[in-house]
């Protein structure tokens, strides 16, 4: 069973698409409706238009290989059937009411299973969000402002739609897209061994974000994490609410520590808040990796970062001390002023402030390095400086920037641009160089 | 010595002032020059105006009685004097190189404490970047961009400069102001003793944030926080790297383990990061005191509302069983379905969430309300049902929100502005939830 069809079809259709706005149908096609192919919207009860689409009478009058489910779950089954008929290969099934809800639900999902495997359609959901992947125009899912998010580098896979939502909202929030969110509920016959080897293969994707509560097919999860090329970080969830959990996705419920060591074993990064998730999920994809564990901390104020090398070495992060060769040259710039140890501290901004970046950086004792400076108007960010560092060498930069955001935007998109993660917050650029000084481990 | 002149003056001298961009003297200025009141540039080789103030030579042809001296090191001993012969009854000086850096810088700083203590002078810092107290147009600072910071309910107390900055800076990107900033520095003859009883009496200081690297009047400083009626949220800094803080505020070396619990003794609430610092503050600031430690989680995804679960659980707060009247009430409006035990789930966002969350915050058992709902459009948040909730039981709310930021920042403001608490992201919900339960044991 291939999964083109749903992640990257040709024509969509979207069954019980409706013109009533704040129904399931509409809201469906308000997303639908950005994608660069056909789009039918299906129902027979439709007249005229929807966002500029005629109504259709069926799914068997179209060639969509990806069908959006917009109907109850007791329509379902005969839905799947309709788009196995009509040669349907991917279907998104929003509807709640499924195995999470007793035994009538149980059934209903056995039904939608039996006929996507007798017409070979790959289903994500049931009890879904859907997926969205800005890149390739596909906006499948029900969730009002989801046309708006912009192509980032991180691919979300949650098995709640509501955490693939909140973290897709966030990273927008924060000025980044994604690669893709897939939610993927209560995985009826796609599950996280599926579509991770698929998001691993799109080359848009720089590192994905796992949402795990739990499934049965978790061998495969964890294959499929050991075999992909892209980094995984992996946030566990419902470690201690296992009722709760197990009334949302109709999830297992297993032992988190369990989960844990086996994701941590085949390479994941595991992170235990959305904000570490995704913040892991960003520096691992816009930074190369390093080639060891020790951090170099360079800050133009003293303040935050004491605040950072409490964070790191509480996580017993390595700071190596930095060569003479280093410390002559820091002399050189600094004039013996200020802090010159590692953390180098300028205290204050200063036009070397970069120079002093690229001496710590080019320290043959520093794999990683975190910077820390308060924006300042009259010198901005050391962007230059950081170009000629990035082009001659392939060691990650962390800048953790912090003043008006309005005024450091422009430079912070352009540390982006060159491959320098920047967070806000003196934890959260400590963070990310911690993850970096794990993946090296 | 009275810290009147110092944060409410109804004058202000900027010695060293300037016309050139980037000095020092020019960023003062373009800070001070909101003050609702006189404001002097005062420098001998001053000509004309700078932002529409007219030069003076000396603080001596001025009745100003707070001065902002923009000046090096070894010239603010005399700068001192000057001030006090021309009455000035507060000072804050911006300049480094005084005891937290070497013999020469020691001397100076005894230079000018004598100086202060011959003429009754106040002064912020040594090695500060000053105040702001936007309520009273007082913005005794040189970091570009503190002029537009609004008010808000939280003040900043930071031994770090930088720290203070980077706080405000963020208070302001999340669209909240500050009820002050307080860079201490080397705390000459103004420290967190003299300091903390004099935002506690302000009323506009909803909590205090303090930022401590270590002080010798650490006694001073815990008895001000325990007789402060206004809640202390505190972080403790440089716990692991003596050398580094020694070098930064002239901070002497100490256990932090010592701090944190006679800190803790005190009353205030200890926070490990940046954003928990604020977070704490916030909550503390716009909620409440709950009557006891028991929360009522209800969310409108599982998925999240699970994350935030597990987080409350790790931390051992208490999701107490709901009364038998608030499960029948629930009943009624989610007619059985989804999870409705504490947490309550509700699946998705419905009309009747406000209803829900009604019944669960008027529940016997619970003290705390702890709420998790994606923005959807054509509901809205329940901004009634909080307003009529709110104002009939007297009990903590936060909502966490999450979804397009644009759309729903309107509703957002109308749930602060009832004294709901909002915060982005589950961890941080829940951390604020764990605070509220935490200063009710």
């Amino acid at each position: 069973m291939s999964l083109t069809d749903l992640f990257d079809p040709d024509s969509i259709a979207v069954i019980g698409a409706s013109q009533t706005p704040g129904k399931l149908g509409n809201d469906a096609m308000a997303n639908a409706k950005e994608f660069d192919g056909p789009v039918y919207p299906v129902n027979p009860s439709g007249e005229g238009e929807v966002y500029g689409y005629e109504f259709v009478d069926s799914v068997e009058d179209t060639d969509a290989d990806l069908a959006l489910c917009c109907v109850p779950a007791p329509a379902t089954p005969d839905v799947i059937s309709d788009c196995g008929e009509a040669g349907v290969g991917g279907a998104v099934v929003f509807a709640g009411g499924f195995a999470e809800s007793g035994e009538r639900g149980e059934q209903l999902q056995e039904q939608i299973r039996r006929a996507a495997q007798e017409y070979d359609i790959s289903i994500l959901g049931p009890n879904t969000a859907g997926h969205i992947i800005p890149h390739r125009s596909v906006f499948s899912s029900f969730v009002p402002g989801f046309d708006d998010i912009e192509t980032g580098d991180v691919a979300v896979i949650a098995q709640s739609g509501g955490v693939g939502v909140t973290a897709t909202f966030q990273l927008d929030r924060e000025g980044y897209g994604t690669a893709g969110m897939y939610g993927l509920g209560n995985r009826v016959n796609t599950d996280f061994g599926d579509v991770i080897p698929a998001v691993d293969d799109d080359p848009e994707t720089g590192a994905m974000a796992l949402h795990i509560e739990g499934t049965d097919r978790f061998d495969a999860a964890v294959q499929a994490i050991d075999e992909a090329s892209t980094p995984v970080v992996a946030l566990k969830s419902g470690n201690r609410v296992d009722e709760f959990v197990q009334s949302h996705t109709a999830a297992p419920v297993q032992a988190g520590d369990h989960y844990e060591q086996e994701l941590t074993d085949a390479g994941a990064v595991m992170a235990e808040s959305m904000t570490e998730l995704l913040d892991a999920s960003r520096v691992l994809s816009t930074c190369p990796t390093p080639a060891g564990p020790n951090v170099g901390l360079v800050t133009a104020q003293a303040g935050p970062g004491i605040m950072m090398a409490d964070y790191l070495e509480e996580r017993n992060v390595n700071f190596p001390a930095l060569t003479e060769e280093t410390r002559e040259r820091l002399d050189d710039i600094l004039l013996g002023f200020t802090y010159d140890q590692n953390p180098v501290d300028t205290g204050r901004p200063m036009p070397e402030f970069g120079e002093v970046i690229d001496a710590v950086g080019r320290d043959d004792n520093v794999d990683i390095v975190l910077v820390y400076e308060i924006f300042e108007h009259s010198l901005g960010y050391p962007v230059e400086e950081l170009e000629q560092f990035t082009s001659e060498v392939d060691k990650p930069v962390v800048f953790t920037v912090a003043g008006p955001s309005d005024a450091l935007a422009e430079d912070r998109q352009r540390m982006e641009d060159l491959g320098v993660a920047t967070f806000n917050t003196p934890e959260r650029g400590a963070y990310a160089a911690s993850v970096l000084a794990e993946t090296s481990r």
